[in-house]
């Protein structure tokens, strides 16, 4: 039986080494756009318009009265109404509406993989596990799991995420890669409880956004199958 | 008490994101440049240069009258006359002599250390692991851990051999890295048994050897200490 191919790249700066055409590619930015992503889908969101700058995300908000948001940093940038975490989303708020959204990693690395020719892009998080793991079953082509990391740094959120994907599904992939295999180590030692496992280990972003007093956040995006939706990307934009 | 920083670069394409200037940077390549390394100058050999060419490595052997030697993609490169194992560099065969090395991967990254800026370059392996591991904690200077990876791929052993260096020596210095804190966990998974956690990682570089017949080298490049110098960087050559 030939089985598709499953690969990792734990940062931007190494998603040349792999051929994003002809596979489903998997944006993954844990902390914090993947899962807002998420969250804004699943609370009846229209659609989410991934920007690379904070002068596009102004731009387009004034000429299509929708919602800008996005943080640099870890911070709301200026000039944007809302910032990156999932708690700026509810239902009573968000539902019909357009969302346009910036991030330091996210929505950069997802322009990335268009610019090197991905034709099928997804959003990941655990706040959409399953939606995710259970499309990458059925769809049966290659798999890249795209880590967005910190300013091109891996970071262990988002390896995190990688890993549990891996684990869920690598039964029905070929796997020669040692990204995923490390991966997959690491979900393993951490399944049990992912935020005591960032807090232990050190974690950059565990100190950066726990400095912004936004634990609650962290816990809520360790959290699996909250917004289970899947996120893909045609057009320009994100929708369900 | 303000400790140095340490920082794990895990393939040479993400040693951008570091600072190689004003610390020592310890070039990884377990598969096996800087075992080899370790292994010769410990048998006697007077000096290894390192280069980045096959060509370059048969003109100094032309010119200088040493010991060619290198690889490309796990196997001796055509021209040279040595291969990129331990066991081809006895005392009876080494002492005293010059070795001109180039390598798929580790050779490179070390020449890349240098292009940006390094001043302090040491190899590490874990035949020479409490070697290194000493003089960086005596040095007292800021660490990074350049692991040389499969052409940009990140591989396990590299990144195995980094964490139990931090394992070793986190004590005395600041980590404030995600990547550094990935590799202690899996060098903890793995540590019982390294050559046992490749083979069930499925790591590439265990398949790519074991294809060539190469299970001996693996193992005697997973053990510590059986060739305990320091090769440091001067001149453009490796010495002890």
């Amino acid at each position: 039986m030939n089985r598709p191919s499953l690969y990792t790249s734990l940062s931007p700066a190494l998603l040349h080494l792999y051929n994003v055409r002809d596979c489903v590619v998997v944006v993954i930015d844990i902390l914090r756009a993947t899962s807002t992503i998420a969250t804004a889908l699943y609370n009846g969101a229209k659609s989410i318009i991934p920007v690379d700058s904070v002068e596009k995300c102004m731009r387009l908000g004034r000429d299509m009265e929708c919602i800008t948001a996005g943080e640099r940093d870890g911070k709301i940038a200026e000039g944007l109404q809302y910032g990156n975490s999932s708690f700026d989303y509810p239902r009573n708020f968000i539902e019909g509406k357009i969302l346009v959204l910036t991030t330091t990693n996210g929505t950069k690395l997802l322009h990335m993989a268009v610019a090197k020719g991905a034709t099928e892009i997804v959003t990941g998080s655990f706040l959409n596990f399953s939606a995710v793991c259970n499309h990458l079953i059925k769809e049966k082509k290659n798999v890249i799991l795209a880590c967005a990391g910190w300013k091109d740094k891996v970071n262990i959120e988002d390896t995190l995420f990688a890993g549990a994907v891996v684990s869920r599904i690598k039964e029905h992939f070929e796997i020669n890669c040692d990204a995923s295999q490390m991966a997959n180590c690491l979900y393993n030692n951490a399944k049990d409880d992912l935020y005591e496992f960032m807090k232990k280990n050190d974690a950059s972003h565990y100190h950066r956004l726990t400095n912004f007093g936004l634990e609650k956040d962290i816990r809520h995006c360790l959290t699996e199958d909250l917004a289970n939706v899947l996120p893909y990307y045609v057009d320009e934009r994100l929708v369900v």
